[in-house]
């Protein structure tokens, strides 16, 4: 059996005091010599926002389990009473989505999504509003809609119908007093991909963003903008893929190359940006070498790891 | 740091008896249980060659460990006075193939079967040849000229100067009197990968094959032959890439394709046989996608078993 990897990147409203921050880190760092599954990837921190964002993969189980302890870290270390930031938030953990990676279904980390807000709930007293492909109602899809009032205007309207939490101790809804309230839910990755023509013109890139983003006809799951790389000499499509499983690399590329001919211009070059999953490669070399039957099981590397 | 992925693929002068043979798979089952990084992939028997074959992967060291423990585990099991079979071998361990899968190149993977060479004359009294990658000659670098006369003929054999043993006890060469010799060395990964034309016409197949094939003015590093798929109603191109790192999957598909065409042949689907490594597939992908600047370190499940 493969594993079930899952990436998860929460947010604490914290971001100023540097022995706060390193606690927090530390419960992933202590999560995994106590043999948990889980990798520490990056953490960030930003002192105008008073927030940071952690970010770690593992296997499913240990990355629920490890998300648990950060909140319950952060609501040890974190009172929202004190809090001021220029970031919107609603508690100490602000929000914590998972991200399935690979191995594991979209239904089935809304799944995980779900059993963490129940312990959250039951075992920290912390009400929980489910969000993205989590979200119970419609209203609760985009995280903005969530922290409407933000943590202040919340500790009312928490008792409103439309605003109850989706997990929340026994008897009338109310916020956390110290910690607030936290967003969990599932959602896709986010891959960071741009494309460099040959030509110095923005004008091209901003019409070629124009035809093949969702907002304005083209592709769904598509953010794109075009950018003026004058140090270089380029124009350059930059894009979002927000579900590149449905709406894979190879067809934002070969759009954009389609877009382009219009104007006689071709790609340069194209670049990922950070970090992204493995299948999003895998798609691309089985589409453009027209295989049939491939298995993400005949990678060596894949072998090793499920056999283990 | 990513980890040192290889591949073994020793090969043994036992198909008969199921007791040795469990014995033998066991050094890997066991060397796993004990916490060397090793992973089983296959083993398989022929009782007409008497000849086994085992494929495990994992960290260097730890696969040239189990190598030298299945060699001596061989040893103790097997008498080479008393073994007769089809296929051509020299030794109880007959050859020790090391295949560099990721973080590794050739030349370490030939530091390391010349480790193992050294030990297996030192601790076990066995006779090393090394061969492919690893030769020291021309005239070792194909199996077959190194097991001219078998085990048998090479019992006299091995006194003359041009067959002398590139590892072996101290004194006069000779041979174990019961392991024998054993041939070691480091070799490219080899994938099976096949191309179906639209058409059912073999002689098509076969005409591109020769075009495209190192022996008669295409690719090197590629073998190919025409197959006729008749239940299928198509001809398929089935190639052998020898080198993929310098011959790389996308070249020998662009080539295909372009020599279809010259018949007005299109490609109906491609296919992989068997396992293969990872950075084949990022390498097509790279490729068509035109990045610049990619790392496998971008991806996250390799990141998480490099900070693991």
């Amino acid at each position: 059996m493969p594993r079930q990897i899952v990436e998860c990147v929460p947010n604490f409203s914290e971001g100023r005091r540097p022995e706060v921050i390193e606690q927090i880190v530390d419960v992933v760092r202590q999560a995994k010599e106590e043999g948990l599954a889980v990798s520490l990837l990056d953490h960030s921190a930003d002192r105008d926002h008073n927030r940071m964002v952690v970010t770690y993969v593992g296997e499913a189980q240990a990355v629920a389990e490890v998300a648990f302890r950060l909140a319950r870290q952060a609501q040890a270390l974190i009172n929202m009473e004190e809090h001021r930031g220029a970031h919107p938030r609603i508690g100490a953990t602000d929000v914590i989505p998972f991200i399935p990676i690979s191995g594991i279904t979209m239904p089935e980390c809304v799944a995980l999504s779900k059993q963490l807000g129940a312990r959250l709930a039951d075992e920290l007293a912390i009400p929980v509003y489910l969000y993205a492909e989590s979200a119970t109602t419609a209203a609760r899809r985009r995280l903005p809609d969530v922290r409407v009032g933000q943590y202040e205007g919340l500790k009312e309207a928490v008792g409103l119908p439309e605003r109850r939490p989706d997990f929340a101790p026994a008897g009338e809804p109310r916020l956390h007093p110290t910690a607030g309230a936290t967003a969990v839910g599932a959602r896709n990755y986010l891959i960071a991909y741009n494309i460099n023509l040959n030509t110095p013109n923005v004008e091209i890139a901003k019409r070629i963003s124009k035809n093949i983003r969702e907002s304005s006809g083209g592709l769904v799951n598509v953010q794109a903008m075009g950018v003026d790389l004058a140090a270089q000499g380029l124009a350059q499509v930059s894009m979002n893929l927000l579900n590149h499983k449905a709406t894979p690399l190879y067809r934002a590329f070969e759009l954009v190359r389609a877009e382009a001919a219009r104007y006689g211009v071709t790609i340069g070059h194209s670049e990922l940006v950070g970090l992204l999953p493995l299948d999003a490669m895998i798609d691309a070399a089985a589409y453009y070498l027209q295989l049939e039957g491939f298995s993400r099981e005949q990678l060596l590397e894949v072998r090793m790891i499920s056999v283990e």
